[in-house]
């Protein structure tokens, strides 16, 4: 499968100017919440991602509230494990858990759609230490690599990736799937922002 | 599979005194966020799940956030079928979009944990309407019986659930797995409160 092109194909990856919260400008916007939308994309992705947690010892996927949750499930489903789910923060009423498993005593796999600083990982990592879980993988789809990989490799999780987005970029830069003056864009913003956290 | 036990056990179910938002007092209290938790048991609900909808031709599955969404990835994993998800309200920042999926033109399932009076997934169907979906169909775990099916009935949904809480509550009672007194009290809440809407 080239993921590449089938995520231009559903406009899940974007090609233009994109204003980031962080007020920066990027090249390419890329979404992964409709991914679900499309089983011959996403369970191709979900197939890497099997092969990957299989050569791991684990007792639970757990999935970080929202995007992370179908993944996580899909994953538990091919697997027969047990899953949950871990919200990243608070919605508004206070009584509402963060963390919807029993992690206590067990090894948990935090699994979510996307990784760029690694802040919503990090604090889903927290919980379920703090609530007795041992916590040593991350995994996403995509890892921007804006900074997680380092984050989580300070505090012990080593962040596993079906992709990262260098690669995606890079094969975008190959292909024939964007224009000239787009390439060089997504090539200037790679050599500032990728990877130099 | 005894369903019933097996929530006690994992204490899914709890029997007692539980006072609800509403401000009544329920001789049960129901919580099947943790049940994926549990793969034995989830496998067995979402197999039953899959039988239920394998009737019905639909093109996408939607998830409720957060409760219904491991259950709808679950199934769509199964059968291999498209899957998103929607959220019954807003977050803090507004530029958050309800519905994660595409569904202009799809003929959808809207799926959630539980249904109570079924105020979330009406939520869910009149937004899935909105973008152009069409809906005939809502699937629960567990219809608690408190006006969900004939709220739903009311706008054209057929609420499917793989349990009715009666069915729950009339197996506890003709169980030996609560005490006599409890029993007495389920009994009498049933009486009051279900199928009353």
């Amino acid at each position: 499968m080239d993921f590449v092109k089938a995520l231009l194909d559903k406009k899940l990856l974007l090609i233009g100017n994109f204003m980031l919260t962080s007020g920066k400008v990027s090249p390419y916007y890329l979404d992964l919440r409709k991914l679900p939308n499309h089983p011959d994309i996403f369970s191709f992705v979900v197939s890497s991602a099997v092969d990957i947690v299989k050569g791991i010892n684990f007792d639970m996927i757990l999935g970080v509230v929202t995007g992370g949750v179908p993944f996580a499930s899909f994953i538990a489903c091919k697997l027969n494990k047990p899953m949950g789910y871990i919200r990243a923060e608070k919605k508004g009423h206070g009584t509402e858990r963060l963390l919807e498993a029993d992690v206590d005593g067990k090894k948990v796999i935090v699994v979510d759609d996307v990784a760029t600083t690694g802040g919503s990982i990090l604090k889903a990592v927290e919980e379920v230490r703090k609530a007795g879980g041992k916590v040593e993988h991350a995994l996403v789809i995509v890892d921007r690599e804006e900074g997680a990989f380092e984050k989580l490799e300070s505090v012990g999780i080593r962040l596993l990736s079906v992709y990262k987005v260098s690669e995606i970029l890079n094969s975008l830069i190959k292909s024939n799937l964007v224009a000239e003056n787009e390439k060089k864009l997504i090539s200037d913003y790679m050599v500032k922002n990728i990877g130099k956290s």
